[in-house]
């Protein structure tokens, strides 16, 4: 079946970001990835910035992570789960999106939000822990903090969130069409890749 | 850098077998399965069928199941671990034929074996469980075990032999240019997208 919606899920620092970029500019379609953080902002009435947090550190009750995270939120934390409510309404707007119009989406679970139409493809980037930590160097700089424990603190926290909330593991290759080594094919062949199964 | 020759690593019942054999029709470049399996015999002297089932069972000295298997083993069992000696043969076949000419090589640990080479391309074939148990049925029948034991006990022992030789994650998209999911993708486009890789 053709496709209308692609949703790219990535590892930290793998390009995914500037693959679908260049891939949206490619194919004459919208992308969204920060606009879906205003739009659950809006929706919810949370900060960018907490919702940011929310979707980074673990969303279970019981994690210490986010037990954590909420201790140190300067925002005010109703009843519900924030998490939860975040979470619901990002698979609101996600859902609208892929209705609406061709697409490319980000992130957020929106492989596992949109896994029962027949008319999204679902892509992971990954990469090798060097191309990843020179990416991450490149584009945001040292933190202080030793790369690879940059790396895989932002793999455990996207692991546990997206477990937490799909109860599938993530960046297993099972659940998408195709994992792309962006370290290895590099971002342009990656791209060509992807236009390649959307057309066909 | 020009790909000369492709490995081909696959879950049991992803149509690797098949996708391979298309593959290099269309590609008009060998592929090399059984033979390899011919070409360890002869350069171990071990039966073809002792050494299926060498790489089957895990090759580690002190596990149960490589244990069991060379408890019921009708050979002759030399004081080297036979399991090494038919790695070791199969990794110099594996090289001398990734020399030779282009080829697509299928399993056995060859994305490890030639992993240095960058004029290899590797590719992981993976499916879901419900595509994969419709092949296995459909290629080779019912052998009276419960389907989802048959793949679960076929994916430990490969996944077990493969880390053992290698000291990686059966399987971890980290260790291949791109994962095709043929459920999803079906096998002509699994091929078509290897083509573009392995001709770009």
């Amino acid at each position: 079946m053709r496709k209308k919606v692609i949703t790219i899920s990535r590892q930290f620092g793998s390009g995914g970001h500037s693959i679908v970029k260049s891939l949206a500019e490619q194919l004459d379609i919208s992308y969204y990835d920060k606009e879906i953080l205003d739009r659950i902002a809006s929706e919810t009435g949370f900060a960018p910035g907490f919702i940011e947090k929310a979707s980074e550190y673990a969303a279970a009750n019981n994690s210490l992570l986010w037990n954590l995270a909420m201790k140190h939120s300067p925002f005010h934390v109703p009843e519900d789960n924030p998490a939860d409510v975040i979470y619901f309404a990002q698979a609101k707007i996600i859902k609208e999106l892929a209705q609406k119009e061709p697409c490319v989406i980000i992130g957020r679970c929106s492989d596992y939000i949109l896994r029962d139409r027949e008319d999204c493809l679902h892509i992971f980037i990954c990469a090798d822990k060097h191309s990843r930590a020179k990416r991450i160097l490149e584009q945001y700089g040292d933190n202080g903090k030793p790369i690879e424990k940059r790396i895989d603190d932002k793999d455990t926290r996207r692991k546990i969130y997206y477990s937490h909330y799909t109860d599938r593991v993530w960046g297993a290759p099972v659940n998408y069409h195709a994992t792309l080594n962006s370290g290895e094919l590099g971002e342009d062949a990656c791209i060509q890749i992807i236009r390649k199964i959307y057309l066909d």
